[in-house]
């Protein structure tokens, strides 16, 4: 298996694989993170020399920012062949497997994957082995795509401990934007209007809001470039989530607000408690 | 050291004092709480007899819903004498302070507190020694409180290893709509919101979605007594986040968003990076 982009997700399918005792190899773009990476034992291979680390895998897994995976992708068609099984860890789907699914037609088996397994901690200090245990992973196939392929994939995934989910690009863009793309952006928001309204009141942060805001510690550039792969339908969860918040002001201001607020927590606790949440 | 309402606060609080070899008793108002008290050794002493209770106390904590506490207060005036300290741990302060205050006006020394403390998790079997260690406490004085009094509950909480802050019961609020009400208001209208749009999406929960909606598993009849309490101050804060997703939603739209998204993002994540967080 080559893995490409040595971060958290790349990171924590190397020790993942170390334990099974599958080979691996690593490539990353600067030197630094290869040395890192090699020093702590991830791999025994690990370049900067793309063609090297591709070069007779039989699974390559891309985990660099999704910005960067077509360009890679198309550097590495000479030495990858009609055979080779391609996936990649992107948070949004729909325009990064058109563009991957074109380029490797013919030349590899390509599905894309997205193992929901991220943290706003970065790097390969904080890789895990047991990262994707128990964690969503959902396959997006296309049309295109070989039932095999998508079979493959998929069993990889299983082989790590993921629970898979299979759905169209689309669809999966459409219901990430809901349940992660825009809750990142509003944790952002929420950290910003506190810091509009009162500075102060960061003095007195309990629990609640260190885990409310979690994901806001994330990566700008990362989540910068998946934010807007997937803006449309961010831009729509934007809308009714401004909806519903007038909704709430609404409530606040009715007379007396007590049986409706009682109504709408104890319904938001009931569908939240009988979701199927990560450990 | 007397404790009203054996909840998640409450026993956390008594397992503290047990550790710190501080006589407690507990009053309860079901049998049922008061029996799984002393089962589970919280207290050599529990009961639902008020008087009993706090008789002979030189520190009494209110831990019960808010709405409970004037007439619980009144209820002891008979037993208890002006030099008894007494607070409670209510998460909205202005009415209740200020009721409290009437109160207890030279019949004891009342002082409120909120100890940032608090989980989505309740009842007695949550309860830990250390729910306090490293954790903010927000003590409350009014004008009419005497120093002395401040300066006894400040240390009471700091025993208990919180970090005490002091503010008034009115900028208490202010804040507090800021950083704990709203954003629970917030975690569930989010999920509302998904479950509006497309409950499917519910499917791919992963750990960001999670934490970002923890709280809205708390106990609504409990949310809403302290969001009405404070329901100016939340209204408010409503009023400032609809404000905001209106600026992200016109970001979203602004041609070409990458270095907007990215400064705004940058921005959330320094402010965040640099608070002060629980553990």
């Amino acid at each position: 298996v080559a893995i490409l982009g040595p971060g958290l997700l790349g990171g924590s399918i190397a020790l993942a694989l170390r334990e099974r005792a599958v080979p691996v190899s690593l490539w990353g773009r600067r030197q630094e993170v290869v040395q890192e990476a090699l020093a702590g034992g991830f791999a025994p291979f690990a370049s900067t020399d793309l063609a090297a680390v591709v070069a007779g895998a039989d699974l390559i897994v891309l985990c660099t920012p999704i910005g960067s995976m077509p360009a890679l992708a198309r550097q590495m068609l000479g030495v990858i062949s009609p055979e080779t099984l391609v996936t990649d860890v992107g948070s949004a789907k729909g325009g990064v497997v058109e563009a991957l699914g074109s380029i490797f037609e013919g030349r590899a088996r390509f599905v894309g994957s997205h193992p929901m397994a991220g943290s706003e901690q970065t790097g390969l200090k904080f890789a895990r082995a047991d990262l994707f245990a128990g964690a969503v992973c959902i396959v997006t196939p296309e049309p295109r795509s070989q039932p095999q392929a998508v079979a493959e994939i998929s069993a990889f995934w299983e082989s790590l401990g993921a629970l898979v989910r299979q759905t169209t690009p689309e669809a999966h863009d459409r219901q990430i934007a809901l349940v992660s793309h825009f809750p990142h952006l509003l944790a952002a928001t929420l950290v910003e209007m506190v810091a509009a309204e009162d500075p102060g009141a960061f003095e007195f942060c309990g629990p609640g809001f260190r885990d409310t805001t979690r994901v806001a510690s994330g990566p700008p550039p990362m989540w910068t470039e998946i934010l807007l792969a997937n803006r449309q339908a961010v831009r729509k969860s934007t809308e009714a989530m401004i909806e519903k918040l007038r909704e709430i002001a609404k409530m606040l201001d009715s007379d007396p607000p007590e049986k409706a607020m009682h109504h709408f927590l104890t319904q938001a606790k009931a569908q939240r408690d009988c979701l199927r949440l990560p450990r």
